[in-house]
């Protein structure tokens, strides 16, 4: 590793500590690295405006930020555990490429304002990113809703057969799913979208950092004002973004669970493109759906992560070294979540139903309810409706249009409003947030 | 218990077994027990509209269903375990004192309806209590940051001494975390305030019920559309409800580690009254700080509610009977998390501080920060002045007031900036929720 | 609230804060309240062993204790919230009625003590009804093997149909599944199996207390030596009981899930017993499996308490009050979890498969793996049978009683081993703990 | 990728779907390739047995693993993403290497097999490691309990002074925690010590594997016996494994706790050697104790790594691709444990005391309860005594060394029976299991 920023004459270094306290962090540190490089250019912007740096530093130090970011995605500059941290990194070439103006980019600023403001614009591109997966996968939810409204399909509840149920409602419910995982995600991103850098350690800095102009060069909507806040919500702000990133993935974790029951032979309404498929190493006869059991695992590791950051703030304020672990954590969470989210739309789109299957499901037993409720509205009073609609020898063979022509309740098949749906959904899409 | 709605001739209920389905579910019942009259009264309300009930039946019932509110506010009725839950128990009193109308009162609707419904409007009152209780801490985080803006304080990093910092620091800090965490609370009010009732069992009814006015009768924002998303959305809006509790819960959990620490002898900052404390059954001489440790305890209980809930939603889409032990989960997460904030603001109002002790804490070291910024504002880059003000020899005794009136970034000791938290406060203020 | 053992003069106390401070502990302490008693019981035995008590003052205490428990079991004496906690409502009652002797009975000891020595002593009784029922159901498991031993069960993987498998296979898998959860709860009651009394406030004290007398009279297998990790042993031995309990119902959580497919009208496998299922309140079709739907939901409480715990437990060493709020996780874990446990024995007993429905899924795929391993057997290099084999032209129905014959690798149908098995459940039942 | 072992003629494979499948897979599976070598080799005997591979046959395979693996170790042979994981790695390259061989190594097996087998041996070595550790940190602790009994140190309960304590209770503590968490670990070890291949797909296979004969080969203590529970242990075994090194770690958490305390200043009372701190890079006066923060944060990543095994695991009994993902949770939570508790027996031997300031922090309030128990020795009734003693009228500065030596109840300072603990650790010592 090269020379420590912060080390100190004669005191030895321990390469087995040294590997302990940097773990993975550097490699963790590409995920943010861009991030850092842009909130560096914006520091330096400021420091040039409180005649730190000069016109010239200022130039040369954001034509070697953009080098270095361009390096960095071509692959000619690799962070790797050469590097402390990709902090140090960025310092250390600015430095080795302009001398002074390299060693004047970090005044008033600490490693944590780096790791604050990368992980906070991180954050936003990754909501961002859920909102978007979100209202994709509702709007195709929605559009397969209207095209298959009317198809049938055994409704179930404690895995039991219940009543007729239909695609129409299936998609509307995943639909109307998506369409709230994508508002929280909204909600979420606007929360966290304030500017934390410029609090240095903790507790501000003696200059006039110019943090409102930098908010703004940002991108962020607004200040995060207090420099003690901003180091307290390192970690708070990461699990409200896992949180809003699980409430999406816990619905696919359902999705995924009624998948796998309908691609079940026993189920069999579902058909999966054999591209979701894979095979056994043992059995020829297999094909399985592999897809959408890793989809449904994902949560797993979101809600892994989110507990992993929620353990280490069991802390007093101020910046410890224990919040270095919820990077990890963090890439972790968003990087599995996310690549399950962005393959479910496709999936969607390509469900094909075996619709004799699911009408051959339906049986005697399941017009029960529709009898006992029309009894009532003839005048029977329902618990006694109830009583008598239980008796299987009033059970008989129905007929799934008319059962979910008849269910006018809204929401119901009858009256599926998907108008309501797509309002919401038009909403979303029309203030589409660029992350 | 008495009768089961559902039991059929000849089936032989076991006592065991009945116990194990039952839990302590109808104790829990009596949180929600007078939402669900409450719903149930716009039920039958709906009912009379497309003629279920006649005027007079409707009269009835709503007569009796505010009798039974009040008896069971005036402790006259009490919801035990002569019932099977506490749906039943309304069905069961409004049938003996009305006949078929109380037979009727069921019409269109399920008990998983019930439990939706009167769940949602208690997630409401919770999250609006929540968010009241934050704005009240924020409120005086911020009276006492004003009033005690300069007064020095230890700023600490790896609890190790770093800085000069401020009480006024210290309570802004806290202020703009608990404004964050009343506006989590209030969004996610917002984005869960949607009326479920009228899904019946996740399928909607062959009833028109009037869902739209029972909307606007209950106070909800908006309709939650789909029948089968009214289930799925089950437990999937009670853990975001304890999330948004957990991200105050949380701030209350570094809270108080940060009153642990300060009233260590040690540390010494921070008096509590004796009311705030407690002694020992075997030392005579202790005066413990129990309700910060309690405090800080609590985000246990919040979280693991949180897990108890999520752990019990991995299953395909309609209603199990796993769901019911959710409830257990949500009242305990939601009375001890509210039970400690509610205790915070008058815990905040009586900290007593013991400046000499602050000040005594304040260390030449402190003070090398800020030489080197010094250094580097008269053109020392940064590196080379960090390195020269990292000798110790150039360490000295400074003035705090100095130091803090040069803090000038902001949101740090020289520009507080404590007008902008204000106005975030005032505007929650003035867009107070009525629970 | 009666007088507080450590309040002093002149300092007020506040009900809001004592009810925070006291939660439902006292409730609570119902649960460890005998334990509580039986140790004070050795306490004051060994006081008077070391001069702290006269012959008459022990005989009185032990006379009051036995009175005590012997009220509390026949409801004479009421333990709520008239007291501070079960600890404190012993003192009173023996001061009350002995005077001097009661105020003698705490010394060397704190409350502390009597909650470690009182938990640990539950903790090994829980631990003793966890292994014992893992016997019994691994017994039951294992009977059915036996007599279902040739069986054929369509055997899955993925949810998807794999190979023909077998009752007997599958209650194989299960008593060996419960025979290991036997042996951990086993371990885990030795492991813990030590005696924390008079570590007092976790320092010990200045009295030669007769540890290892009283280690003996309480039936413990040694002493827990250190009076600080007697300490530090809080909340890492409940753990550690919660996970042996976790395990066993990690089982029981896959095995309910079979059951609930196994029941579902789809695979058909398996008919429950009336009187484990339940109704619908406006379905009147439904038979619902409720039962098994609560012991898969168990999981979930178990894990919870767990997670409540060790969240606690982020702290320096010695005595906090966090730690208080991890008896109601306790208590939550082991009460639902070993009700679960506790049905299970009966279910198991009780199910009834449906042999047709099983036999009529066995499909000719299944027979491929053992066509390909023929043809391996034959000479084939195994990856070009496969190949081969994976042609569904080859496929054709089979003899399922073959297929399970022919299956002779050790712990398959041709080979169960239930011998082996048997051996490990009766070396169990030989070393029977006693609670 | 290379080719798929189930690859099928006509079936598209789509690179975005492979990724999401193959995940970090075969990255992670380096962790465990030199145990799935050594069960391959193992099975190919097992082959050669029964006569499906030739004298021949098993040479070359034997001579091919034992390079494979040789190329492993120096670098050779890299496994990367060109194949889909190890096992597949395995068989290409003996198929490669030796035709018709390679083709027979898979009999009788499934890649779910080598899972098995590979981590339930990577398991045992983890555990042995984790035991060992244990043990050595135990030994440490107890020589430093014995060289440093009886120096003075406050005590603290609720982090408020309470009594003198001892360097010698301090160590003893922790010297007896870690001694229950090695036997833990060497319990957990025996329990899972059982050998699941021959498991086939979780259903055996129809071929007399010898799987007696392989138990012994790879050094198992038993027989896995069933096929069913081999599948149904996969994430049961791995959870019981993270949680007996949570035990140590989460002691190591509290350890950690103390420390941070310890070396702030206010406490004062361990100096850490440079080699254990890191520098600010901002603050040019700060040493911050990283590693000790760091070990704490290390439960975090344990019990986040059990945490997401835990959630894959709510699943019907057979295999699932749930479980994948297991598997990275498993190298992340025993790659940072592991690592901690490593670099945790040098720390130890390190600490340097300050005794002059744990002196200093001995005050009059400490000695009051040793009053109170001599007044109850000398006849006044401890409750009484309690009270006199509660009086700071009474508090003198009192005689460290003669509290500590009065303190002679078992496991107190004047009573430590060290002895006792050398005992079992002796004991585990003798035990030692090798990996």
């Amino acid at each position: 590793m090269s020379g420590l920023l912060w080390q100190k004459p004669g005191v030895a270094v321990d390469a087995g500590i040294q590997a302990f306290l940097a773990g993975d962090d550097v490699v963790l540190d590409r995920e943010f690295f861009l991030h850092d490089i842009a909130a560096s250019r914006v520091h330096a912007q400021g420091l040039r405006q409180i005649g730190i740096l000069s016109d010239d530093e200022l130039a040369g130090l954001e034509r070697e930020l953009d080098a270095l970011a361009d390096d960095f995605r071509s692959g000619a500059f690799v962070l790797d555990a050469t590097f402390e941290d990709g902090h140090s990194a960025i310092e250390a070439r600015l430095t080795r490429r302009l001398g002074d103006a390299g060693r004047r980019i970090h005044t008033g600023r600490s490693r944590n304002d780096q790791v604050l403001v990368a992980t906070r614009l991180w954050l936003k591109d990754q909501l961002a990113t859920t909102r978007a997966l979100c209202v994709e996968v509702a709007g195709i939810a929605l559009d397969r809703a209207r095209a298959e409204a009317d198809v049938p399909l055994p409704g179930y509840s404690h895995l039991q057969r219940a009543v007729v149920s239909s695609l129409g409602m299936w998609w509307a419910g995943w639909a109307e799913a998506f369409i709230d995982d994508a508002v929280r995600a909204g909600h979420t991103r606007d929360w966290l979208d304030a500017n934390p850098m410029g609090s240095a350690a903790g507790y501000g800095v003696n200059l006039p950092l110019q943090r409102d102009a930098a908010t703004q060069a940002l991108g962020f909507a607004r200040l995060q004002v207090s420099a003690t806040y901003a180091q307290l919500s390192r970690g708070k702000f990461e699990i409200a973004a896992l949180e809003a990133l699980g409430s999406a993935v816990g619905d696919l974790r359902r999705l995924a669970w009624d998948l796998s029951l309908f691609t079940s032979t026993e189920f069999g309404f579902v058909t999966l493109p054999a591209r979701y498929t894979t095979g056994s190493s043992i059995m020829p006869n297999k094909r399985n759906p592999d897809v959408i059991e890793l989809m449904r695992a994902t949560y797993a590791s979101v809600t892994a992560a989110r507990s992993e950051l929620e353990h280490l703030l069991s802390l007093p304020s101020g910046y410890h070294r224990d919040l270095q672990l919820g990077k990890g954590a963090l890439v972790h969470g968003f990087g599995k979540g996310l690549q399950a989210l962005s393959l479910l739309p496709d999936l969607l789109r390509h469900l094909d139903w075996d619709q004799v299957r699911m009408r051959a499901a339906l049986e005697p037993s399941m017009y029960a309810t529709d009898l006992a409720v029309d009894m009532a509205r003839d005048g029977v009073p329902f618990r006694d409706a109830y009583r008598q609609a239980a008796d299987p020898a009033r059970w008989a063979q129905g007929d799934p249009a008319a059962s979910l022509a008849a269910r006018s309740s809204p929401g119901a098949a009858g009256d599926l409003r998907l108008d309501v749906l797509h309002t919401r959904l038009d909403a979303l899409q029309a203030a589409a947030v660029d992350g």
